[in-house]
């Protein structure tokens, strides 16, 4: 049986209220994988995915279990002289944050306009969706799909996908990933990223006095561990914000004029970057655009600070430790080892007498760079031609995604970053959205994704193929 | 009748059982006055304590309500000859802290031997006991009290006594106010303070993007307000640790050498302050002791931070806010109104661009001098002498207790600043603990001073005495 695109389009174009309802119901159940207090909602996540699988006609379904949290795996092996793509995704998600910051409960999945408000709807949920509604497509018109397919949705990559690389090895072959979780350009202007940033992340707490002490009777004469971590977070970045850290940038590939060019052209403008972030102002490596210093070059973020009294009022102590969560970004050719290992010597030799610190690494994933001439991406860019009516840029991401370099260090396959989130969705943040006819669009992408890769002339095991369109040719060299 | 101190030491002496009941009946309620949730504990305190003056035979007893935590008021006027004493106490309490730092139940006063554990036993509910159980035995044994006297209990005294002023001034007359909510210099070893440092506290809040932004999208090009709030803090000390807000030290009265030397005698070594705060090495302002930094030397230290992701694991965002809570120690001649004023112009020139930030002033309390010529400090020594069988040194204190300056402006009252806390019995921290045996002899104390005020010479309404032991001289002259 021949799968066929136009029948698939049809009928999934008829799903679009299903398609709503499977992820309100997946999006309610809160998968926040850094928090042990949610496990069992991620083992509940988890098994809803299984059930999604097998109801969409999967044959082959299993949860994989890990010291962690469970990878669901669902395959298709249909067309045995065809390739097999690798679709990950992940269906872990942020911490919530501040409840008062939502408008909407976070978990709810709740309908405004076009959109869906809720944890998730975006990174990674709606895009992950958008596969296995092309994948459903197929199969309940076809009964057959155009290349064989295995689905691996993850349950840790918000927490840097540590047994996902021993899952790979032992569950999986494939030719070929795609990954959808990355930012298009815009509305109706898909992406394909070529390059995504590492990152090292690393709990960093201070300790002086053994218990808190009455500020009155010891202020003055007692290093106050609030202070001393503050001022060792300060000797982290120089006054114009670039990185201070010895020998931080020494690995840093740096791009030569004719890839800056093409990154200014690809990417978003200064003005563009901070208006969605919300701020007037920007801060950053002096001589470089807002979106080069968010993609080709490193950066260091403290994304949480505890210490001493919390919550209302005041309470008039020295305490006895504070603690800091810091996220490094890296780029080519920056090894996270020897990142942590620079971080560990620059914090030793800044803690002042009297205070210990302790410096947890608690993530390490390296940068990577997808391979733009591979034929899959051409497969892609026509899928988004047929999909968004557009040719997709392609353009380097400052995010992170483990699993990347794990299926190319482990299964040794490339992946295509095909993702459909919008730069407004506000992932990690409160009240995160997808945009509705951005994903439909992208249940129609993916459909047309794996036709074109079936279309592929595979005879000879050769994905070479010459059709590029001009339009990219810049952005593709500069990566 | 006459109120014989015999008697009512007796009295005392066999009640001891009950005043450890008694002891652990008010500790169990927790008094937070900082924290909102606990406002009906408060009250309940307050209702509690109204009950014991009536139990302990004081006629005249009123729960005084303000806009905040009531005040609680017990007076005895049966002697119009007499001058009138106010025993200034507070029933509220610090916060508990982390929970996990305490080895027993923050709220239950577990005994330990000769000690009693949990908060508020030392700070200040144990000592403002010791009054009431000096109170009671007169009024069992002799039905009268050698002088008049007025007990004030605060229930705001941790927040700063933001109504205590009002309540003064409707509500009470008195002639000279004790004070017991300070340190001993060690068990046996009786002290009078001669001075408080006063404060300012501030919340200090950082503001950057509208809402939690994703570290991978925006990290290196938008000012993260965690690192903005570290870098503010790290302007507020120079290296040494001395404190670096432009104009803080102007208006600090510099002690002379023997004044100087006067206090190195009357406090403790630094190794004594800092194996007390537990730590090996201490960090202030260069060229003076630990007891000076902590006492006649002005302090900043802040009593929390928050922001970003709380709790286990990671969430890889930049926060929309931080936020520090700061305490300041003054000492004469500065002003809170103009030390707030510093801080908020030091904090505007600080903040850097693309970051807004807020300094809210919670609490100002000017640093005070008792007078240590005062005839009522002959009578307090006098009283130490016989209850703890040695002679008080007289110290300055650095901590701070907002209505002994308020006595002096708004009632024009003069303060024995006599306390019975031990330095090891860790006020504002976990486990804080009062010593029974001391207590007990702090009743006894009070029993003596209540006696020895009666038995100046109040004929010419002239407190004068020239009497004064030796040993208290240089100490004196200090202040």
């Amino acid at each position: 049986m021949t799968a066929a695109p136009q029948a698939a389009l049809r009928w999934a174009r008829t799903r679009r209220a299903g398609f709503l309802r499977v992820l309100r119901e997946l999006v309610e159940i809160p998968t926040v994988s850094a928090d042990p207090g949610h496990a069992g909602d991620v083992r509940r996540g988890a098994e809803w995915l299984a059930r999604h699988l097998r109801r969409i006609g999967l044959p082959d379904v299993v949860i994989v279990d890990t010291a962690g949290h469970p990878v669901v795996r669902g395959a298709w092996r249909g067309a045995p002289h065809r390739p097999t793509l690798l679709v990950y995704g992940h269906y872990d998600v942020q911490p919530a944050g501040p409840p008062d910051a939502w408008r909407t409960p976070p978990f709810a999945a709740r309908r405004r306009g076009d959109w869906v408000v809720g944890r998730g709807t975006s990174d990674n949920k709606g895009q992950l969706l958008a596969h296995l509604a092309a994948i459903e497509a197929y199969l309940r018109t076809s009964g057959a799909l155009p290349v064989n397919v295995v689905c691996m949705l993850d349950g840790e990559e918000e927490i840097g996908s540590p047994h996902l690389p021993g899952v790979l090895a032992r569950e999986c072959r494939a030719d070929l990933a795609v990954v959808s979780d990355t930012r298009m350009a815009g509305r109706g202007r898909p992406a394909i990223v070529t390059a995504l940033r590492g990152s090292v992340t690393a709990e960093l707490e201070v300790r002086g006095p053994p218990r808190a002490l009455h500020s009155g009777t010891y202020g003055g004469a007692v290093h106050n561990p609030i202070t001393a971590l503050c001022a060792l977070i300060g000797t982290l970045h120089d006054t114009d914000g670039a990185i201070a850290i010895p020998g931080f940038y020494r690995h840093v590939r740096e791009l030569d004029p004719d890839e800056r060019a093409a990154v200014a052209m690809a990417g978003p403008t200064d003005r563009a970057v901070l208006d969605r972030a919300g701020v007037t102002r920007g801060r950053g490596e002096r001589g470089f655009t807002a979106f080069e210093r968010t993609t080709v070059r490193p950066a260091l973020d403290v994304h949480g600070i505890t210490g001493g009294h919390q919550g209302p009022g005041n309470s008039s102590i020295i305490p006895p430790s504070a603690t800091a969560k810091l996220g490094l970004r890296l780029v080519p050719d920056q090894r996270p080892d020897e990142i942590a290992a620079m971080l560990r010597r620059h914090v030793a030799r800044q803690v002042p007498g009297g205070i210990r610190a302790r410096l947890r690494i608690t993530g390490r994933t390296p940068p990577v760079r997808t391979d733009p001439t591979h034929p899959a991406v051409d497969a892609a860019i026509r899928a988004c031609e047929r999909g968004y009516g557009a040719t997709p840029v392609l353009v380097p991401s400052g995010g992170t995604i483990p699993a990347v370099g794990q299926l190319a260090t482990t299964l040794g396959v490339e992946t295509v970053l095909l993702g459909f989130a919008l730069p407004g969705d506000g992932s990690h943040g409160p009240n995160e959205r997808a945009h509705l006819p951005t994903l439909f669009r992208a249940a129609d992408t993916c459909v047309w994704l794996l036709h074109e890769l079936a279309a592929q002339d595979l005879a000879t095991g050769d994905w070479f193929s010459a059709s590029r369109t001009p339009a990219t040719i810049a952005a593709l060299e500069l990566t």
